[in-house]
């Protein structure tokens, strides 16, 4: 199962930050309230700007990007978790 | 009986996603507050966009989109409910 | 006395939709939350879209729509009850 | 003492609609919340529309219009109270 | 010192309506609630429309004008209060 | 240490308008909620107007203008409280 | 590790302004209110006015600016506290 955003919307699958403790335990910080990184699997529709050109997405697929915690709609694709948001509620493209 | 939408929204049947416990008996999820899948029916008139070209939709008839599972209007056609959305409130479609 | 509309708004007289119970009796279900039926009495005087073309309306007069209940304004036309709503309240027309 | 309005908005006159009970006493329903009816006493000055060609009324002075009850403002005239609403306040000019 | 207001402003002066009462007195009916008389003082700068086209005042200095109570800010000019408003904040001129 | 302000924002110095007891006493009004005179320190760096062209101030730097007393951010120079605002929100300049 | 702002937005990096107390103690003040210096890291990815023509940044890399002490969103880069605000959100360049 594919899912293909409708418009300026991109999907995306959320990557985990790990953080490894003193004692060597992985532990995942569900609690952080920082911005996360997630890896972008599929570019929207795409439409139109205002002036009546075409819009151009600022993502690629596999951009590594940096997300507000809070925003877009969690779906659930093949049982997985990802988000679609608005490409211009991604903050920035990590390299 | 059937329904032509007014301008860029769309006419969308819910796809019951069935969930089958371990004992066999089919449960639907009617508590979940996932996004659900539904089937576009009939797309609207349409109209133009604001730099007055005619406004294009992004699904077709018989489509699978992925819809915010609060949103739209629900309405009964023939006894069926169908929901009524505008077009920019589809997530994606499901390939 | 006939009301012309003004700008994008179109007069409308809703169409009561009547439950026959087993009984045989007529019930009007004044309490359902559901869209409603209505017929479209006359358009409105139109103007212009944002670009300066002229306002065309999707609907035509003595179409059958449907419409949110909660909306628009009553007026009562010759003792008869109508209602005056933007055309972009239509959800679609009934064919 | 005449007062131009300024802009899209127009200059009314309520138009009270009285009711004769049974006993021939005519009342004034002050209490009513329907639409009401008033006559075009002046047009304002127009201006533009957004798209830079200038504004068009589609109503006309010595029109009886329905207005909705709450809205516009009041104002005195030489004594007698008028109404300036824009004129996309207007529902509809009676015939 | 005089004041050139900025953009679409005015800068007016309220021209207080008298009222005498039965025994000749002079009452200034400072609690009601009506809109009231001003003089304009100054146009503003005025600067440009949506459209790019420079903005034209509808009113000119020393058209008496009509203004909701509650609106604009006061200043005070060589001791004198003085209002500035936003043209569209004026009801109508005055003949 | 100067502050080149960004758009269509100015840089600007308030006057203290002090007032004269009877006493000869010098008195600062703080508490006063009029608008307070301002000193135009430097302009934006503009930018554009919606139809594309360049923003034109309609301020000068060394203007002294009336601003409203709420308003705009604080920031000191050198030691010295300024206020940074949006052009628009000068009432006007004081001649 | 680098990041690139997605459309008008930059990353910054704060300036913290120390204050020295009369003992030589180094004060940071962090509960000051007043705006804030920071470094200009990155510019974003720019897109389009809404004329359609390319959107230019009036700040360059390097330049220090001053920023409310509330706004944008704080992202870690490599360790190191960053910060992501849309261009329109700088007050001022600090020359």
């Amino acid at each position: 199962m594919a899912i293909k955003p409708i418009g300026q919307r991109v999907l995306l699958k959320r990557v985990d930050t790990e953080t490894v403790s003193a004692g060597g335990i992985v532990l995942v910080d569900s609690a952080q309230e920082k911005p996360q990184e997630a890896l972008v699997i599929a570019l929207g529709t795409g439409g139109k700007n205002e002036d009546g050109s075409a819009f151009e997405f600022s993502v690629s697929v596999n951009d590594k990007v940096l997300i507000s915690k809070y925003g877009g709609t969690d779906v659930k694709v093949d049982g997985d978790e990802h988000l679609i948001v608005t490409e211009s509620d991604i903050l920035g493209i990590i390299n």
